[in-house]
């Protein structure tokens, strides 16, 4: 994985001239390299070793506890202290002004070696980045600098039982807490009743404390909750109670531990129901304006989103590699039309039999795809943070088209890629002697989680490719255009490019059917293929944007050029060719859907 | 799913005709349904309550004997003297002479409602069979007629750690049993030893004896095994001795539990690691001639390998039944359009939202279309054991071809249907508070055991389609040819028979490429996508010929004709398109994957 993540970063998506920019202008690849080395060792030595624990010692709820397997304090905290979480920020609080596409790349290992226990570090990150970009300064210094030193652990609560796809449903309470509740140091003070569902990582004793940020509503005079999503705000709801200076004391707030979900998998990190205000309400500091919180939560959502797909994508090399070292050590079988009926010579190796470097082939096409995905994503928020204007109003904009897709893609196609690692051992893929089982347990969580498949089809659909006029679609569509042009440099890309430039035509016919007021009921019925023909166009795109990086690398070797030239020639034949079938239900205007009635089933 | 059982056997495929044959005489549709109810009921009451106790205490081993969750006995033996295991045979043996598609329609009951206990009796019911077909008169009464009986179980010992898909390398060993070996009324006696891996259901106490069948290799005069599949022979292995004349001692033969497999679902059976002759050798009686034994064991895997099939696709009916009635249930979300930002009105029902249905209308089009493949193949078994020479020849044939697709597709596509089953219950469905996860994890082993995916397709593209000159190919295209005529006398057809008949002549197309010397290599290398595109074309002519049964049934209701009007409508719109894609690796001949070299992955 290390060799294809050095390679996008640098030969292909040019990583160190970020080095240029102001922010970045003290490091050198020198600096990225020792970011990865640490989190690699890190990741390989604590991580690594306690990933199949954690699934089969999974959080058990003791007395309105939860107790985790030995070695999973040691391991968290060894990459709490390491200074990874705050490496993205400022010098002037602590940080290292790493590229947002480094700190990602340095994310990758930890998601690889153990997704469940990488789980806490990401959202510690990503709550902190929330506090540092919208907090004020007391919120900053007092919740989200004790996170970015690893010493306090965060959360996102937005869900509830009741509320899940539909926030705007949700039902728990923000009351202001007294006369003096505006003057509050750390914000207007409220108290908070009501639920919330699949809170990962809101109990445990890792951490000195735990910054929950949480979705309330707060009642009108008639003691009314505001309707849908624009009556949400956000509140900072720390598990132990800070004194109005910040300083962190021993008292409980008003949250408890209700439950914990017995998942199928990412059994890592503990997920609960729990309970705010059981005794009075807990306390809460509200962050920006009433009414804001959906609008706030989102900006911690679309990193968490581009991360879901990184973390799919790294569960998906987990199985490449377990799968193939494997094949290359087995033996089974004989080839075909080699004498393979003398019991004399030797089986030879799984990897010799094509239909086994076939399911080989698929996940390194696929994760490596997903990888592509992920990070030229993470390079788009380094522009959208240090470009110029038009750099910056051009990566937002792609930002916010291809976040649905960098979220789906990898979590549908690297959790394919996982079951053909089941496949390339066979009846040993399927017993718990082996990681890979684990990997699809795991992996089938990120269709769920931050979004559903469903979800981010509809904000790709419906909203995303309308938004501003179409103009993130349209320079997304420039962009392919871009590469296409580049592409027509080496003859042996002929066939590709046609193949994708049709492949494009046809995405694009669709797009604008799907806009008509005629047919968009019907296309939005579909907006799931839709996607799913999006995203293998977009994957397709970026693996010819590899290949010519691999193609005009003075320095890339003979096998990884090979190897690069191969999967997109698999993406290509054994993957592109679905979006014809994909598109077809939206170009037809299929209504089957629509047609379908309930008590037909 | 009994209303289309009943409306698939008795509308579509004419069950009740079979009547009209000598050796179902006896029959009416009133015996057909009182063995459906005596199923259904034994399923409901003793399988069901157990499905997750059985997979939440896995077998555990215990001092060599295996430890099994209290009332899987009971459960199973309801089965086991219900009479089902000898309904198929005849009236002198003690059985009902059913017919094997009524046989199977009962069996449906016992996957769908426990996948792993049912394997008890599938096993059970598969050796019984095998040695009523190819035993001596003592061996069918020794070892078959308890079995039919229910008061032994059976297994099927094939596998060991070095040898799974390559059987012709097994080595376990079979030497003669003394001077006398040949005397032995039981047949020819031998002393076993080695190593079986993968056997389910080879230890337990729920039976009074288990019978083994085992393939193992007579060495020649050198001591040297037979080599390739043509050395193996064929033994039955005891758990208990017996008498030369059949009588049931309490002394273990020579086998030993030497671990247990861990496994990711299907834990309803104990699946596990035998010893054979750890202490001087394990007691066997060869069945048939030296040699023979993997030609016999063919007899029992190919009805196997359709059963695969049927459990793949009842788990697929499992995730589906409780996916909609949760979809029916819970309130989730409203309507775009439709004021969905108000919070006075109430959240809509989950399966008013079109994606969610379109992954139900996608889980009954796979789990029906599963039904269908799995019942017609039943149907052609019946028509081979009591049709004139011309339709046994036929249906033998059709048998041959269709096995492993029957097996394949399912295992493949109904894996898929229990995916979106979760997606559907969302993060509920990624708990084990739902059985959804648990259908999913059991179907994940369908495309592994009784020959993976892998080689059921060489089986069909590199044996099936050639064999006897491609009469079995030739065959089905006369029948589907029949299905497309009769299905043009309906209008609303049209689009429908175009669709299959353009699939087909391409599938036809990639048939003749892969038979081309010139590009078989190629082609054999994707045998899997061959494979798929033509189980959707299967299924697609299934679909077509389902849909006209309901058109043309005088009883079928409102409600069920249109149910599979949509359902074969998704099938086109969504799934067959999908066939061009699969088969444009072999029409244009790719050699992506033999080109692929180890070192470049």
């Amino acid at each position: 994985m290390r060799e294809t993540l050095e390679f996008m970063m640098y030969d292909w998506l040019k990583v160190d001239s970020l080095s240029e920019r102001e922010r970045y202008a003290a490091h050198t690849r020198e600096t990225f390299q020792s970011v990865l080395d640490l989190s690699e060792r890190i990741a390989t030595e604590k991580f690594h070793p306690l990933n199949r624990l954690v699934d089969a010692q999974e959080p058990e709820f003791d007395n309105g506890r939860v107790r985790l397997p030995g070695g999973v304090k040691e391991a968290v905290n060894a990459y709490a202290n390491s200074g990874l979480l705050a490496a993205g920020h400022d010098y002037e609080v602590g940080g290292m002004q790493l590229p947002y596409v480094v700190d990602m790349a340095a994310n990758t290992f930890f998601s690889l070696n153990s997704i469940g226990l990488a789980a806490f570090g990401m959202l510690t990150y990503a709550n902190a980045n929330l506090l540092m970009a919208h907090g004020t300064e007391a919120q900053r210094s007092v919740f989200a600098l004790p996170q970015m030193e690893g010493r306090y652990f965060g959360t996102m609560c937005l869900s509830e039982p009741g509320a899940g796809s539909s926030l705007g449903d949700l039902t728990t309470k923000a009351l202001p807490d007294g006369q003096d509740y505006a003057d509050c140091p750390l914000g207007p003070r409220y108290r908070l009743k009501g639920s919330k569902m699949w809170i990962s990582g809101a109990e445990h004793d890792l951490s000195e404390n735990i910054v929950h940020l949480v979705l309330a509503k707060i009642p009108d005079e008639s003691g009314q909750l505001p309707p849908g999503p624009g009556g949400i705000s956000l509140f900072i709801v720390p598990k132990y109670l800070v004194t109005p200076e910040g300083g962190l004391t021993e008292a409980r707030n008003d949250v408890v531990l209700a439950g914990l979900n017995h998942k199928l998998g990412y059994r890592g990190i503990p997920n609960t129901l729990l309970s705010f205000g059981e005794s009075g309400g807990a306390i809460g500091y509200r962050v920006g304006e009433p009414g804001q919180g959906l609008h706030l939560m989102f900006h911690m959502m679309n990193e968490a989103r581009i991360n879901i797909g990184m973390g799919a994508t790294m569960l998906g090399f987990a199985g490449y590699q377990a799968s193939l070292d494997y094949a290359r050590e087995r033996r089974q079988g004989r080839l075909r039309g080699s004498k393979g009926r003398k019991s004399d010579g030797q089986q030879v190796k799984l990897i010799e039999h094509p239909d086994v470097r076939r399911m080989l082939l698929a996940q390194k096409s696929l994760s490596e795809g997903g990888l592509a995905l992920a990070l030229y994503c993470a390079r788009l928020v380094d522009e959208k943070r240090t470009g110029d204007e038009a750099q910056r109003k051009r990566a937002g904009l792609m930002l916010e088209l291809l976040t649905p897709v960098a979220k789906s893609w990898a979590s549908e196609w690297c959790l394919e890629a996982n079951s053909l690692a089941i496949q390339v051992l066979g009846g040993y893929g399927y017993t718990r002697d082996f990681p890979v089982e684990q990997y699809w347990r795991d992996n089938r969580l990120n269709m769920i989680h931050e979004g559903t498949h469903g979800i981010q089809a509809l904000d790709l659909l419906g909203r995303k490719i309308r938004q501003n006029d179409g103009q993130a679609y349209a320079l997304w569509v420039e962009g392919v255009q871009q590469t296409l042009e580049q592409a027509k440099a080496h003859e042996e890309l002929e066939p590709y490019v046609d193949a994708l430039a049709h492949c494009m035509d046809r995405l694009s016919e669709a797009t604008r059917k799907a806009q008509d007021p005629e047919c968009a009921e019907r296309a939005l019925a579909n907006a799931t293929p839709y996607m799913q023909a999006f995203g293998h166009v977009v994957v397709a795109w970026l693996w010819l944007q590899v290949l010519l990086a691999a193609l005009e690398s003075p320095t890339a070797g003979n096998a990884l050029v090979q190897g690069k030239r191969m999967a997109m020639r698999y993406f290509f034949a054994y993957e592109l060719s679905k979006v014809a079938s994909w598109l077809d239900v939206i170009l037809k205007g299929d209504d089957t859907v629509l047609a379908m009635q309930g008590d037909w089933f």
